[in-house]
């Protein structure tokens, strides 16, 4: 990717960081599969930048997956103003017009689909803005993970929930918490009145603290998805699981894309950009289900999980 | 339903039509299923209303279809107004404040998914709606249906316009030609830029004739759904298929999804209105896939079809 010179030396770093990011992540869900490698197509923004997408499907372990870097920049279009503006107006920024301004945007985003309904889905995003108003420099960072089960495993929710407050604690003491109650608020479905899944940690709009301090955060974070989900694909890729089992993570991949369609920012901001279609929907499943009016049998695993759902737990 | 003096004679006559239209269309597509039957569910609206909510799932011919009549009334709540307002200031109508009019909606909206991906999916909706702001009643009527195929077949589409159009001509002898292209034009995914399916007729806010006349082209093009689409399941109900024109199905049913979650005004304004859930989302197929950057192969069937919807033809 060619950057220009008007760019903070931030977003020459972050970008080089989330693609090292994105390789080592690769590399580390490939180590599950056989024969089955990520496919990566590299494409061109026309107004300036581009990305990566890696992709794997129909493997042994993992159904579908995308592992997507990008850094693009630009002015901001007459088109593109209002939502920046929006954006901006949300962040107490008062700017009379945001059009001609330059801004680069970089980070990495993943969402992985396993093919058994006993490992989880996970989705992690990490990412840098900036923005060149007059005299103004307005950047932040932004990011997360979480963890997405099918069935409830207290383990699992609690080592993942442990590597994230690790990776965070030598940065603010309270961040982990601050950002576990970001990421239970943000991942929630309204309409079905539950969280997406277990959580995990959430942060945007983040520029309290210096841009260095804030990479060396992102970096500790980053890598730390690698630790917090890689011994849960490990722990249960032995496992058999029944049709019934499938069919439950069909239903609740449905609701999977009831959120990434009807809330996710992300996928709002993609759309609204002329992003990359299939790089932005990779996050959907391969196969989904929707039955009408479906509720587990109480008592059942398949009820713990929904209860776990409509009250979040502190898991470490 | 209990309906309150204050709504027009219109709004009696309207919730009446449309159960009697849920009856007559259910009945007719039970003639396709040997032994599985529409199933009821009545609710009821804490603030005012309620509805009938019937559907069919895992039948012979149909995978999943549902069919929803509503008769919701009640004061527009401070947390209803600004989607009112907006909903007012789109047609024109400047009221400086709705909290605390009266409103009156009721309609018939329905999606069929049958099993076989040789019978096109398809949709319907007629509503009526009204609100009194002081002194101002305000008023309109909604609906449409559309045709939504895994493959082409030209005598289904010209046999499914056709007889709407007929349906709309002794009513306005232009409004087929233009509720054919606002149909065209609001079942479209922008991202995709390709129509939901091969159209139909789709008219909105519609109040340039007397309620009578309205109410009379309304019965016209609702009952004329029964026989645009009846035909066609009659036709292919005996066709065997492959299990590749299976998963183009389920694949192009992926588009049906992020048209409803993604753009929908009906399903937008369910949501925001607290409307029940599993009614809303009823209209999602029950088996879904996305493959990442799936393109049929140039020059097959499942090709031909993705060239008419990037290009809608006029079929009468």
């Amino acid at each position: 990717m060619i950057m220009s010179p008007q760019f903070s030396d931030m977003s020459k770093k972050m970008s080089l960081y989330v693609q090292q990011l994105q390789d080592d992540i690769c590399q580390a869900l490939e180590q599950f599969e056989p024969s089955t490698r990520f496919h990566t197509d590299e494409w061109t923004r026309p107004n300036g930048g581009g990305g990566k997408t890696k992709v794997i499907q129909d493997g042994t372990c993992f159904e579908k997956g995308g592992v997507n870097t990008s850094a693009v920049y630009g002015t901001i279009t007459e088109k593109e103003a209002p939502m920046f503006q929006q954006l901006f107006t949300q962040q107490g920024i008062q700017i009379k017009s945001v059009e001609g301004a330059k801004f680069f945007a970089t980070g990495v985003s993943l969402v992985i689909h396993p093919f058994s309904p006993l490992i989880p889905t996970t989705h992690a995003n990490y990412r840098y803005f900036e923005c060149k108003l007059g005299d103004i420099e307005v950047w932040w960072f932004g990011g997360g993970a979480d963890l997405t089960p099918y069935y409830l495993d207290e383990t699992d929710a609690t080592h993942f929930h442990s590597v994230f407050k690790k990776a965070c604690d030598p940065h603010g003491s309270d961040w982990y918490e601050q950002f576990k109650a970001t990421c239970d608020t943000y991942f929630y479905l309204p309409h079905r009145q539950e969280t997406r899944g277990i959580g995990g940690i959430f942060y945007d709009y983040q520029n309290s603290k210096s841009k260095e301090e804030l990479y060396k955060f992102t970096k500790s974070v980053g890598h730390a998805f690698i630790d917090a989900y890689i011994p849960i694909v490990e722990r249960h890729k032995h496992e058999t699981f029944t049709d019934h089992q499938k069919e439950w993570q069909e239903i609740r991949r449905g609701r999977y894309v009831e959120f990434n369609l009807l809330h996710d920012r992300g996928t709002k901001f993609g759309l609204h950009t002329n992003g990359r279609i299939e790089s932005i929907l990779m996050s959907l499943p391969k196969h989904v289900q929707w039955r009408y009016d479906y509720h587990p049998t109480p008592g059942t695993k398949e009820s713990e999980l929904i209860s776990v759902l409509q009250s979040p737990r502190n898991w470490v």
